[in-house]
């Protein structure tokens, strides 16, 4: 089984804080594996939304998660301060592949790293939506 | 059912930011009431940790929450921006009261209140320690 | 500070079994007093949707929660199997209390208690909404 | 960006029954991507413990994970009844590969399916240990 080789701060230019939560150690006294998803969801997301090109509420267009993955290579707990690193790896007509990697405090190595597949969908027929120019321009400053 | 008056910064001298996340939100697009419980948790416990008198890790005394609630005026959601007031109500030997307030961005008052009442005990025997001198002064400063 | 006193299987007369889950464990090995809410609201929603009163995804009437609190008595952790018990505290125009007890496997005594308060509002205005019949007659069973 | 094929019952010879809750729903109302990963933790741990070779309080060997993964084919969605399929798919002197089908209601294909991978390890030092004769007997019966 390999293992992949932990991403570093260089490979992204762009950061978003993350703050951690006291729920989120388990009872190994760590970050539960599946707190890094809710964290990429956060950081991704909260990004979109700030950028203007996501409003979940009203929007007409929504992102749905078709596949995620993420790799652990260090211990993250709370209450660590977070960084995450994003990255846009692919982007297809109305499909968008998010690379992101958790970085503990000042650290070079992620801690952690994934992605998630978005498939912009229309919110009330969820069948699949070409992305904006606007979504397009935006993503494309951030493909690596 | 009488409810309860919304608390203002004023009524507190100690604050802590905290971020939403998206998993946040439930479907009627705002912050689940139980969310609110999870950032009372974070902000205490991560003051207390900072505060060097938590160590949930290896700590000798720790604090397990016997009594728990919240009065929700207005709604928060991702991605708001939420400050908690934190004071100090009541201290027993070995109990302690916190109050918590939630204020979004930078609203007088509260968008939801709360409390719980910790009592501290030894981790193996899970009995009741009577709180150290060491935490007694830091919660004093924070008594309202 | 004064403790409330366990209630127990006799003072209800409907029951929801809750399974729990790994992340519900905390650092300290059970479950965190945050989790208890999610199942209130899961016995009580779960309850109120397959009873045919709530559509949370297209009803006109939703449940705002306004009001919420929790006593723990004995710890409940996973992988134990859960019982709630549900009843009806209090009914008004258009707000309704509920009250639930947490019985951890065969126990007659609860391990935690607690109440919600839902105000049932209009879903877009937000705006109180008196009960309808069928849901008043619904409650009206399962008073204490 | 390929996308993967829904597994099926006939690929699974043991299952799991699993709850779903309010707060697994999101602001598009349906199962949030992260809840999958705890539905995996909680079908997989709840087993091991049942078996009696995983003792997360006090056991000497604990299960970290390194690595996860989920494709999601079609929503899930509070109050759903859910049953996780699972079935070892590797195994290594001191880790395991699990891979899990979250079938909804009596549906023979997979609503969604991930992995995650299990490294076994002291509990005090972290370090790998290799797998007992027992863990290796029950695994074994269920690898495909």
């Amino acid at each position: 089984m390999a293992r992949a080789t932990p991403w570093s701060r260089d490979d992204f230019g762009l950061f978003r804080p993350l703050q951690t939560r006291w729920s989120d150690n388990d009872v190994y006294g760590h970050m539960n594996n599946v707190v890094h998803y809710s964290l990429f969801d956060t950081a991704v997301n909260g990004w979109l939304v700030e950028m203007g090109v996501l409003d979940f509420t009203a929007g007409k267009t929504i992102g749905l998660v078709v596949e995620t993955g993420c790799s652990y290579f260090s211990e993250l707990a709370f209450p660590d301060k977070v960084v995450a690193g994003i990255r846009v790896a692919q982007m297809g007509t109305s499909s968008v592949r998010y690379e992101i990697a958790l970085f503990k405090g000042e650290e070079e190595r992620a801690a952690a790293q994934g992605h998630f597949v978005h498939v912009y969908v229309d919110r009330a027929s969820r069948k699949p939506q070409p992305l904006t120019t606007e979504w397009r321009g935006l993503l494309g400053d951030y493909m690596k």
